[in-house]
């Protein structure tokens, strides 16, 4: 049973309402602390936030009492129960409503909290998210939303989905592109972001035909949702300049990120085993010690951390499982971010446009459909 | 029509018999200067290379002249027309039989030369291979084989398919992981590899139906021809330690190799940039010149250069297209060696052991099919 208590968080903040963050703080492999560190230096950043943290009390407490910064402002809601990473998604909705992350998205859903962040099983959470937040009318797939470190003006490119369903049809490909954009408008303030669609080549003739399809679709909806579609992109094009927004089905977009992820550590080691070498590249080493540091924070996966999910009634943050304090602070920072911008409702506004729009000529292009 | 002269290369080497390649030096973005000067350094390490040359003469003749080592172990073959990276691979097949491709694919299907290397439109090069090598008995779809830099102890892993084909049935993984194993042996000398497949977790639930059915089949012949299957593996695996051959479908492989290869480069470019940005860090990098030298060698996709054709009757080596002198080289060595070794011979050879057992033991396990 899931022991709820008072919200005993002063919501008065320097002129703004706070914003409360919903946190799973059982979730991750770094365990509690890592969690509790983490979002101790969000909100060092940011005044205006506030947590409900979802977990075992006796752990927890502890661990809140030694961050200063959190008194006044972190509740926590004592639950028993842990996801485990391995633990089957379908098995976790029959028995896991105990747990820290269920809690986490119910206090999202009766909107004590305006997002949640999980550090936890990607597919638990995505499964509790569908049942408890539902679908957004018109949405048929969920996708998972990340921001990929690229050549762009703006430093990043919005990717989906990275892995919250193997399978997408061309429609749900048009509706990541809508969810895509609309992520792009609100989290890196693009009025027109520019749509590309994965694929194995830019000619027309190649690819898979569902792709084609697709591509007929997320094209004949740019005008009307406001966006610019590029036609197709490869995985070069992933960090490349050419589009912002990359659409693509899951399986695909998990194994590119990943791919990336493994690609960008290795060159790290890579580059750590050179500089370690030669004793004139040890103090070459201590001479460029800022330029490093700043490569290492322009390229790491840390800092942009969090996949958010698309197409539900309300935020949810999925932070990667491994991530350190870092890590969580920028899941958690994301979260604020999007929760201050209203993104959820704008995304939900967006979608039941544009899909019934959609929807709309494809009916009256396909009238025996 | 494909003027053809007499092979005038002088076969007698210090002991050993002169290998032939054969050379499209019409194909890719930077033309046959950079082809010319790529064999030539390639030619300079391996005294036993001898080439023949397709293309159009009164380019390449001044070319090859100008490389004194190339005199008196490369020939001209004349032929008019070019395969353009544009050209639909099933146009090429009706009207390019006067392509410097279609000539360099033909020597070797003729006996003339041991391997073919293009640098130009692989789509077409695999429909011309495909044609006048033909498929080894028992292989259904061919796949593109890449070596991979990653942490293992050999420094690369195995990956396929990479692009020859964007399906792949359960069968056909199970033929490219033989594949991958009889190149990982001959190219990386590992006598017996270690066999991922690529999917979106290592958990047995998660991925598509046709990657469970092709776990079972790679995983039944493991014994039989001698190599360890190790499940399912991720993205960040393929650079990592865990398998030495990676085995997945061709638009898979092609998006993780593209997606790997922009995320080396947007890192460079960012290092560059990172050690342009003060005094401090210029001196530093004239200090660290040789690791920082080195560590470009190491992730330079240049120096890995070359996609091999794996399941047809002879060996054809895909250069990138945008190769320069140094990728060509790294394409040429790639060709040579694994025409030293036989390589074609032998994975002939285990190709058709292993498919007859596997179809053998399928027929038993499923007698109504």
């Amino acid at each position: 049973m899931t022991v709820s208590t008072d919200l005993n968080i002063d919501r008065a903040t320097a002129g703004n309402e706070r914003i409360i963050l919903s946190i799973d703080a059982m979730g991750g492999d770094k365990g509690p602390a890592a969690i509790v560190a983490g979002i101790s230096r969000s909100a060092r950043k940011n005044p205006d936030m506030g947590f409900i943290l979802h977990g075992q009390a006796a752990t927890l407490a502890p661990l809140v009492a030694k961050r200063k910064n959190l008194a006044g402002i972190c509740e926590i809601r004592d639950v028993p129960d842990v996801v485990k990473m391995t633990d089957k998604p379908s098995q976790t909705l029959r028995t896991g409503k105990n747990t820290s992350m269920w809690s986490a998205i119910e206090a999202v859903k009766n909107g004590e909290a305006a997002a949640c962040v999980s550090c936890g099983n990607t597919g638990a959470l995505m499964a509790m998210s569908m049942i408890r937040l539902r679908k957004l009318p018109g949405v048929n797939r969920p996708a998972i939303g990340i921001l990929w470190p690229s050549r762009s003006a703006h430093g990043f490119n919005v990717m989906l989905d990275v892995g919250a369903d193997i399978r997408a049809d061309a429609m749900d490909l048009l509706q990541y592109a809508l969810m895509g954009v609309s992520y792009a408008r609100n989290g890196l303030n693009l009025p027109r972001p520019r749509v590309g669609l994965l694929n194995v080549g830019t000619e027309e003739h190649k690819g898979r035909p569902e792709l084609h399809e697709a591509s007929e679709l997320i094209e004949s909806q740019a005008n009307a949702a406001d966006y610019e579609y590029v036609g197709f992109v490869e995985g070069g094009d992933i960090p490349g300049d050419l589009a912002d927004v990359i659409v693509t089905d899951g399986f695909t977009g998990n194994v590119a990120l990943k791919t990336g992820e493994g690609t960008a550590s290795l060159i790290s080691q890579r580059l750590r085993e050179a500089f370690a070498y030669s004793i004139a590249s040890r103090i070459a080493t201590m001479l460029a010690y800022t330029s490093l540091k700043r490569f290492q924070q322009r390229i790491d996966p840390r800092r942009v951390n969090g996949g958010v999910f698309l197409g539900l009634n309300g935020t949810v943050v999925k932070s990667h499982g491994a991530a350190d304090a870092t890590g969580v602070a920028a899941a958690t920072n994301l979260a604020f971010r999007l929760a201050q911008s209203g993104f959820s409702d704008r995304l939900a506004k967006r979608i039941a446009t544009s899909t019934q729009a959609a929807a709309q000529n494809i009916a009256e292009e396909n009238p025996t459909k």
